[in-house]
């Protein structure tokens, strides 16, 4: 666990270009923002090279697209392997829809990605692995976690986070599991966005794609688990902003005293 | 009124699939969780018919569509009829656009509605009854407001909820009013938006729309009060975090407790 | 400086239609609404022209158009010069994306602006002057921040917002310098589109866009500088709830004693 990138990431302020979801996308925006990048959106083909160019990392999120929106997904996920750009997705709900896991396992056809981030639901799909997902919620299986998580890596040869009251992250062949967070995360909408979001910061910031995820999933449980350790009933309003507020706050030394890795 | 209905929302964890204006949809998103519910969002008419086979409501916000849009709000009306979940619409300004109160008016000839939530300005030009709306606000009018509700529930045989500093429940014979709430929802944007999705989680729990109807309205009405008068000043902002907040904690004790209904 | 303005804007509750971008567009709407304004939005060029006739101000923010939407943006621009509404706009990310200076420009000479609100390195692309923009940032550059004001509003033949640390004003003659704010609005992804969509509130009550526009960078910077003189600590997502309450808490007699103009 590189816990200096995260310091890394705030000194070289790196952009992180997105293809945000409608839902969620200005909680991203400020997520990116307080870890210490700078994010920049866009939906429109004719400047994705031009984004694509000036970004150190790009996410797409499969949140909601349209079918009208997939040519212009495609082509910054081709862009960002043409111009050797790290490639992070979040395939939200690809567990529970059908068309998305379609739209998705073409995407991951046209274009190679570096990290794919999503619940448990959304990952046993992609590694297509039986699993009952509910909507935008991981759901119910009995598969094991880190078999999932490490099926998916190898199949789409990536890294994979599989997030969850413990994350569980893995290669393909070693799976490290991050032990922080809150159940919080689960009552605000945007966290899973955020997430893959700022993984996208940490990932342009170092070669090392696990290490990237491991410290991204590490600084944002730990930054949630300090936010809802000082609440003292469940409020999932305040936890949205506070968790703004640690994002730009947190620091090294307070991960690495509360970091549970194993 | 069945305050029952907070805790089958909470226990039954009910999917609503909503089409949401771009504006406010964070907002509903986070208070359909925050309430108990899991929301779902799409702009993508390929995938209409999956989102609306595994929710248990539908959620249609008229606030900010594009004609190109039309057809899928179309198209997510009449699955919600041929499957049968309950269909909630928020016609966002169509007092005071007539473009927008054209379009409403042709949608709900296209499909049958459970209810309908809007200010009074909205409530009166779906009735067809005078009334000078201003915006995206009430504005004003010498019809009673009863009324209108009635009015509007007759002619479009459904359950209304016309919302204001008291919320006027009608299905074209009954009337029911909710004096809780406070000022400050007239200060946050999203909250005529959040109220009408958080409807669509009660009318998933329950076969009486009526009762869901009443009910929505008054646990949002009696959470936003809560808050309310726990603030020294009117804070819109923190007004809007503490709403997230009290959608989760309140309990049914406490809304019994508040309800002023007549 | 004509703080007078503020009271103006609260008492006539002006409304601002607003074409956004889609990352920031609920923070505009609640800011405009804390203010004491009216947001509207669309998207739907069918209603351009009821949006137009209906608003006291028109402000369009170009942070994340589509080719399609661009003709919208083009019509509600020409309405407003036809039907004499103050227009504003927001040119977000023109100095580091060329797609996005070339679309400004060909606006730019479709219908006249009374107002431009973007940082250093937006304007200085509109002035036709050097400048290292990066991403949504200003960026750098050597340049004088008055001449490179100065230079864009002679060009543009309108005034122009600069802002920054210290935000320049001019209407190509005359410069002024509103020197308060906070670091804080930088950690906010969505300060800057809600200050342009601010300015057209007050250009709605007044036809002295000059006066509206220092009057609107002053209420905006001295409301977020209270917000941060009462923080320990750099917290953005508690800042920008705070913001939202102190527009609408923020009197004319707080904004006089704290202004520091020049």
């Amino acid at each position: 666990m590189q816990t200096k990138l995260l310091d890394d990431v705030r000194n070289q302020n790196p952009i992180v270009f997105n293809i945000s979801n409608f839902v969620t996308v200005q909680d991203v925006a400020n997520g990116i923002n307080a870890i210490g990048a700078s994010p920049i959106m866009s939906e429109e083909i004719d400047e994705a090279e031009a984004m694509v160019q000036m970004s150190s990392a790009v996410a797409l999120n499969l949140g909601a697209f349209t079918t009208g929106q997939i040519a212009q997904i495609k082509r910054v996920g081709e862009l960002a392997n043409q111009y050797h750009k790290p490639l992070i997705i979040d395939p939200v709900a690809v567990g529970a829809v059908q068309y998305r896991l379609d739209v998705a396992n073409q995407l991951l056809s046209d274009f190679q990605v570096d990290v794919i981030r999503g619940n448990a639901g959304e990952i046993a799909a992609l590694a297509g692995i039986d699993w009952q997902a509910k909507g935008i919620d991981a759901g119910e299986g009995n598969q094991d976690l880190d078999l999932i998580a490490q099926s998916c890596a190898q199949k789409q040869h990536c890294v994979v986070i599989l997030s969850g009251p413990t994350d569980v992250i893995s290669d393909g062949q070693r799976v490290v599991h991050v032990l922080n967070g809150t159940p919080l995360f689960q009552l605000h909408v945007g966290s899973g966005d955020m997430l893959s979001s700022i993984v996208g910061a940490f990932a342009a910031v170092t070669a090392d794609y696990f290490e990237a995820a491991q410290t991204a999933c590490a600084v944002f449980a730990t930054a949630g688990q300090i936010v809802a350790e000082q609440l003292a009933e469940e409020r999932p309003g305040t936890f949205a902003v506070q968790l703004m507020d640690e994002l730009h706050l947190v620091t090294r030394a307070e991960i690495e005293q509360k970091l549970k890795v194993e």
